[in-house]
């Protein structure tokens, strides 16, 4: 199969050529014309690399956090490649280890009966918590953060093998972190600081035991304070140090703290997820406080009362009806371009990039690169997805 | 007379070379050997311009803050001269509109009596407050913290004529502070935001009216978080405003928040000064609960008694026991090149350069150029200042 375009975002320049795939890998990425005429062509729509989640409980029609199914996390990866996501990290919460178990077994046999017709190809898990300091939980269960064990650990990894772990939130600061650290850093598994009241000095200290980046910038973190920098001063200080920003609503975090961050890092260090939950898939009645609305399941549907007397009843299972209540990955980048003025490198960099070099997956995705898996979106130039590939294969409208 | 070493620092380039003087101005500056035997050779130490203090209460064997008088405020300039400063803003403090008057009338007179044998060039005042929010007071006065008011500026004029105030540290989101704002910036007052509770809205929306920067960086300011970024998130956000930074003992401001704000904004936007107060010049008793000790005075001497027991007794006209209790602007320089790594041209730059421009005096203070004051300062290679010049006129040893 050939994609032609004028837009093709290269990591070096963007290009007016194609791409040839064959068996889901990119064969050939070339300026020019392809030499055949049997190609799709998408004239001078943008063609980059699917951008990859790093930290999502669920969107669309599945939620993990929810459903804690199997299912629900394949049809999260369906729903977020039309966000343009197309490979993923499915996100435990803090939760009973129970709870934990049931979500890590969904993601393994997702894993398991993953291809590429069925979404967003999943990458393996990424847990955030139960090792969490509750003094800075934001939404997760305080009753269900606890200090590190490697023990507790090793017994989750019977419900997911170690090597489909790919990224940890953890509280460094906790009792027995370091040793938690030491054995996740062994096992390849990265780990973000989140959820966490550290100190400069324990991060300065444990750093380079294995602590990759942050969680949610600013967002459940002991913040910056000029005689004792914190979490966030710490990820600032640090030039290595990866900062993951959290959907860009433009006001869980001001877009003028994302342009500081950047100001100080530069984009080599930012990461963009959407840390979405789906929300229309809760399982009991739940008030989210910040948007004054109750969540209320029933049946196939989730009936929306806010506090103003306001209701709706949405179709959990329709992707637009879903798209309504909570943000995707898509709205945030668009959010970035045209708030904070983020050029499509910028964001091929954040999205792609540095998300797929996090967890050490730059070897086969996150760029249009010849030998790389084929996961490739198709934008218009107001940013409206037009298709997503992942492997090769078209998702939508297919 | 001329002055010769192999360092001079130039704000283009460090030369070999010679600086010529002729009543008080530097007449040239220049590479090669002077075209007479007739100079003072400083043989490879170092010559720069000379520091400029614009935030000094008292320091060494005069306060104007304590004794309030035009004699102090020429003993401070004396006392600094050894600390590498040639000018500066002695700085009153809130307190009632009596004992500021006072102090102001002090600089007035100090001002008329002031020629170059007498210390450092009084370049006019800072005042800092009394326009100031009480929840940021820091160690000011609260019952003295008064909102903005034209009539009560104007008042306070008739102790010292606006011409001679440079500075005026205030909070902008108090009542009717554009209007004092705009009265300032008519007048070519610079104004500083501190002790202030701004929102970043606030500093948006008053910023271009005339405030300049903001005084003492993150100390006694509302402090950066990523839903109101406060006075110190904007300050690192609008690249325009100056961040003082008061003197680096490396506890008020940690070296690496100072790192953080370089980062954010590079060197041309940072200055630095002193913020001493002439501790030993008390007139009643005084607790110090940074230091846990009681400064009491007691005729030409003061009497230290720390909480551990420990007594100590100084000669308040004494520079050298003076200089034991409270850091200098040269200590404060040689922190930032030990332990920040600053080097001497980013000093040059925060010290020198940006201070005179900050007050529009850059036309004649602040660099080693033709034309400008002769104030020079030579150090040797650890930073021990062996000369001062102000206006041609050296300060040491004669």
């Amino acid at each position: 199969m050939i994609i032609r375009s004028k837009r093709i975002m290269t990591p070096l320049r963007t290009i007016d050529g194609y791409i040839e795939i064959d068996n889901g890998i990119i064969k050939r990425v070339s300026a020019g014309e392809p030499k055949t005429d049997n190609y799709e062509d998408y004239s001078d729509y943008i063609i980059m690399p699917g951008f990859i989640d790093l930290h999502v409980h669920g969107y669309g029609t599945g939620s993990l956090t929810h459903e804690k199914s199997m299912e629900s996390v394949i049809r999260m990866g369906q729903s977020m490649t039309r966000q343009g996501v197309t490979s993923f990290l499915p996100t435990t919460g803090t939760d009973s280890l129970e709870a934990t178990a049931e979500m890590m077994s969904a993601i393994d046999k997702a894993m398991d009966s993953w291809d590429s017709t069925k979404g967003a190809e999943i990458l393996g898990a990424h847990l955030e918590g139960p090792f969490i300091n509750k003094e800075y939980k934001g939404m997760q269960k305080e009753e269900y953060c606890i200090h590190p064990s490697i023990d507790i650990f090793k017994t989750m990894c019977e419900s997911l093998p170690i090597e489909r772990i790919q990224l940890m939130t953890m509280a460094p600061e906790l009792d027995n972190a370091l040793e938690l650290i030491s054995y996740l850093n062994e096992n390849d598994v990265q780990i973000s600081i989140g959820h966490s009241a550290a100190t400069f000095d324990t991060i300065k200290k444990l750093k380079n035991f294995g602590l990759g980046g942050v969680t949610h910038m600013f967002s459940g973190m002991k913040g910056f304070h000029h005689r004792e920098l914190g979490v966030a001063g710490s990820a600032l200080y640090f030039d290595d140090l990866y900062c993951e920003f959290a959907k860009q609503t433009g006001l869980t975090v001001l877009p003028e703290a994302v342009d500081l961050t950047v100001k100080v890092k530069g984009f080599d260090r930012i990461t963009l997820c959407s840390d979405a939950v789906g929300l229309g898939h809760v399982q009991e009645p739940f008030y989210h406080y910040i948007r004054k609305t109750e969540f209320v399941p029933c049946g196939d549907y989730v009936l929306l009362k806010n506090d103003n007397g306001n209701e709706k009843k949405l179709n959990r299972f329709s992707i637009e009806d879903m798209t309504e209540i909570e943000m995707g990955y898509l709205e945030s980048v668009k959010n970035l371009v045209n708030i904070n003025g983020f050029t499509l490198q910028n964001i091929m960099k954040i999205a792609s990039e540095n998300t797929a070099k996090y967890i050490n997956q730059y070897h086969r995705k996150g760029s249009l690169e010849e030998k790389k898996d084929a996961d490739i979106i198709v934008l218009d130039e107001n940013l409206a997805l037009i298709q997503s590939y992942v492997l090769g294969t078209p998702q939508i409208n297919v």
